[in-house]
């Protein structure tokens, strides 16, 4: 294939093929040109850190200075200062992991100061044993690690308004952020209680002032859930659910207990406020939406996004991030003009299931208005709707499981809007 | 498989199938059995902080107050306060991933503060067009992400000692962590500067107070090098080389040359300090060691090792860290009667190349003694010899590149031991 073929667009709007970085180089025409004569002194320059010996080591460290721009946005309630969120950055993070003092939070009444030698997780209800353990117990259980997102029920519910909103990515849809989890599969601990054959749910309870409390149905929590201990390699924070957490990779966040302190196996959902008054749902047929858990296929670019501005005509590098609570990511599409053609991204490798998927894909700007999009495919052949199909499906006047795809319309001089197109 | 053959073992000293926590369910006698007459009042203790409102949202998170015992070990010279190392608590953590803040040390004048609007990176030498690029240059760049640990060719040093020393394991393998890196590939800019034919080398310079310098053959600079900007998620911290870092997968610490400013394209190696008076050694043979880049497969058990006290009989879960600078791991095998008999660890995935690879093992401990080993193989065939083999080859007094078989004696009390065996 010759350059000038290389640089056919596979799309509209100036999408190139995936594998072309790939392959070679490309003269991004960013860096300064430098004669001969002017090199010499360009070498010499040593900026003021160089000058003197630096910072000491650190026993933990923290974030540069310069980066006090990139935290978590908090949104709390003035009339209970622990109930509300905080939102991760994604527009400000590459990768695929959130690190951990950037993963978002939703807190009922705020965040316990949890003595581990205190805490104990007990296990009861319709079980033959009922089972009580403290956290030295449970560090002798076998574990597993596993990457997974979670998404709160709750994000993007700003799409849903009738005015597209004009914030930066992170403040809108980031209520979703992805860790490893290590800790214990729940069925080793479960069996140990000898479940009784009627208990068909779970009941998980968190040791926060709210008594934060989901019902789980028990065959997810034979499946895949974890009584993760660590995230990210250290023992998890504890804003993140210090020190035990109930991991269901795919679902909501909601049902992610943090603080866990009781697991009641029941024949029945126990109905809590969190899953009648809020993450239920009524349909333009009449008919409510509960227990719908599974957070489905979902992208978003974050780079370029609201917030950004393209300074120069050239190439870019569109980035994103998929993920499904079905399990992989098989496809990203990445529409340059509003979604009349279509290019499909690269995805990084390694691909997981219920995992943040990051994807990128090179585009050439030379100041034509487009509007970006993307759209995921998961393994079960399910793919992101456009707004007004999930709008048609759900209603006006939504709040939860938004994860229609987002546009956003670059301008002639190079700012992005957020759109419904 | 009935229950008693899934609990003979497949090597000596109790290990069992790798497969056992997999399939089914076992006793691990920890938790407490809780009577019906005394459950209720089980269920109806509430710890103190359910009683009262919790902390508020946080813009970046930090650890619980109850894990301030895992931190970075520091290690300074007091002549020379910014140079030393710190050392990852790997005896403290789980999973894959190393966070940030605890990622190792090593640096030589401190820790610089860099101004990223102010940082350049030069590319000059042998090419045919000199480059300078601001940070802003650089992010608009094609990025890759890519997870690979980075061990300094002095990690394990101590295990050159004639007695073995007794410490955290953290503190004398710690100088090796594991994180997601993204940023630019390196092959994209070299080819942009145009480099010369006989260009061989490329020295990194690094912008602290030292003015680090490495040379790195130019094969392995257009191979899988990148010029990282973000790590875990988001930009880099200062003291892993903010705001750009040279990441070299798979070879020693020294090359991936942290607040990188000037790539210098040369016929040569530079020579540099850390290529000559270190980072070198003089074999059995008189003949020395130099250049000795990549790090070859090793492994540790972490947990249990030096520091923890087995306190009960019963069921453990034996796990450990394994990696390899030429590729993947393909196969951990772990031995509890000091290297008479092995069997083969479960290996967590996704299994990387040149990345920490998360290996467990199921153990019963009768209070019989142990002597507790693991050894890695890579997908070269490459087998992580023991201590004795490793000194007859690179002799009794060698400084980097220890990469031997570590062993943990326990005691018929549970007490656990380095030993050389």
């Amino acid at each position: 294939m010759s350059k000038d073929q290389e640089f056919l667009p596979v799309a509209g709007g100036g999408l190139l093929d995936r594998r072309l970085f790939l392959k070679r180089s490309l003269s991004f025409s960013t860096a300064v040109l430098i004669a001969p004569n002017v090199l010499a002194d360009t070498e010499d320059t040593r900026s003021a850190w160089m000058q003197k010996p630096g910072a000491p080591f650190s026993n933990y460290g923290q974030p540069s200075p310069y980066e006090q721009a990139t935290i978590r946005w908090t949104m709390g309630n003035s009339m209970a200062p622990g109930n509300g969120v905080s939102w991760t950055p994604l527009h400000k993070l590459e990768g695929m992991i959130t690190p951990s003092g950037l993963h978002f939070e939703r807190h009922h009444n705020g965040v316990p100061k949890i003595d581990p030698k205190q805490h104990k997780l007990l296990i009861h209800g319709l079980v033959n044993q009922s089972l009580v353990f403290s956290m030295d117990d449970l560090l002798r259980y076998p574990m597993q690690s596993c990457y997974c997102f979670i998404e709160c029920g709750g994000n993007s519910n700003a799409a849903w308004r009738s005015e597209p909103i004009q914030t930066e990515l992170g403040y809108f849809h980031g209520m979703a952020s992805c860790s490893e989890w290590t800790g214990i599969p729940l069925r080793l601990l479960l069996a140990e209680a000898h479940v009784k054959g009627r208990a068909k749910w779970l009941i998980a309870e968190g040791a926060d002032a709210a008594m934060m409390n989901i019902s789980l149905p028990l065959d997810k929590a034979f499946d895949d859930c974890i009584l993760a201990i660590y995230q990210n390699g250290e023992r998890i924070r504890p804003e993140h659910g210090y020190p035990l957490r109930l991991i269901v990779p795919g679902w909501e966040g909601v049902v992610n207990v943090k603080w866990l302190r009781r697991l009641h196996l029941s024949a029945m959902p126990t109905m809590a406020r969190n899953e009648t008054a809020k993450y239920t749902e009524l349909l333009p047929s009449g008919k409510a939406r509960q227990f719908s858990f599974v957070m489905e296929a979902k992208s978003l670019i974050t780079q370029p996004s609201y917030g950004y501005k393209l300074e120069q005509h050239g190439l870019y590098q569109i980035s994103g991030l998929a993920w499904s609570g079905r399990g992989k990511i098989v496809k990203v599409e990445v529409s340059a003009d509003g979604g009349k053609s279509w290019a499909e991204a690269e995805l990084q490798s390694p691909v997981l299931a219920k995992c943040f998927t990051r994807f990128r894909l090179p585009w050439q700007w030379q100041g034509q208005k487009a509007v970006l999009k993307s759209r995921a495919t998961d393994e079960t052949g399910y793919v992101q709707p456009e707004r007004d199909v999930l709008l048609a499906e759900r209603g006006e006047h939504g709040y939860f499981h938004y994860n229609a795809i987002v546009s956003w319309e670059v301008s002639a001089e190079g700012g992005i809007r957020h759109v419904y197109a």
